[in-house]
């Protein structure tokens, strides 16, 4: 970013495919190029209700099952901001990371937070929230980019590196 | 744009709606930070066939209409591109604007310059293409963010300044 000192948020939505942290680095190297601005890292960690449809046999899970499922989305959570992060640090231009954990659907959790914290930039990859999405259908990305107010970076993880 | 010394090629997608301009006017003001920096616009002129289509009566128009149409597609194109090209001239950062007015349905238009051009990123508005796209219903934003290689940015304009 450039052209005047007005400090700029840009929010880059994580999880836990290779694409969002490409995203990520991706943004790093081409859109900060100013001091003034903070960068907030957010994953959105699906709800309990969604965790218990992943059954599918419409058997209840124990509650048991339940905290091991939840400890397992907490674990998996706090691996992608400590990938995030460290990526982040290698970057002379961050002066300021935020790391957010929230939890819903990744498209409220994504909109909600970029209209609360008045987010200059939103950054994203194409495809993520894995099985998240193939839960739900439907693109995130597509969904933020028609819903939320700033502008929106998509980034696509080029097939070779895949 | 920061970080290395590649020259980096922005392409913006530009129509007669004021979203378009003022997601070229974004970019300049916060993508581009570097004189490395090639700023594609593209027009994308509807095709013959889809004027014709607009009649919606079942009539075949005369060559006299058919051409009078042409001629005011051409006209509109010319002032969209002059209007882009003179926003551009006041961007310091940069050297080279490329205008370009292609035939077709924009959707097709910019994903095949896209790749036709080797372009680093896409700029658009996110509703774009005035009656072009009433006509055919669907966004070309969101088609283009899942179909070109690149990554995309979608800029919406504010609606306070609608």
């Amino acid at each position: 970013m450039a052209g005047d000192e007005k400090v700029r948020k840009i929010l880059v939505a994580v999880d836990e495919g290779e694409e969002s942290l490409y995203a990520l680095r991706w943004c790093l190297k081409n859109v900060i190029s100013s001091k003034n601005t903070i960068l907030v890292l957010l994953y959105a960690k699906p709800p309990r209700a969604v965790q218990t449809a992943l059954d599918g046999t419409g058997y209840l899970f124990s509650s048991d099952i339940l905290s091991t499922m939840e400890k397992y989305g907490s674990d998996v959570a706090d691996r992608v901001m400590d990938k995030a992060k460290r990526i982040c640090r290698d970057h002379h231009m961050i002066n300021e990371v935020e790391g957010r954990v929230e939890c819903g659907d990744p498209r409220d959790v994504i909109c909600d937070m970029v209209e609360k914290l008045g987010v200059d930039v939103l950054v994203m990859g194409s495809h993520g929230y894995g099985w998240f999405k193939r839960a739900f259908l439907g693109s995130v990305s597509n969904y933020c980019a028609q819903n939320v107010k700033c502008p929106v970076l998509i980034v696509k993880k080029p097939k070779s590196n895949c």
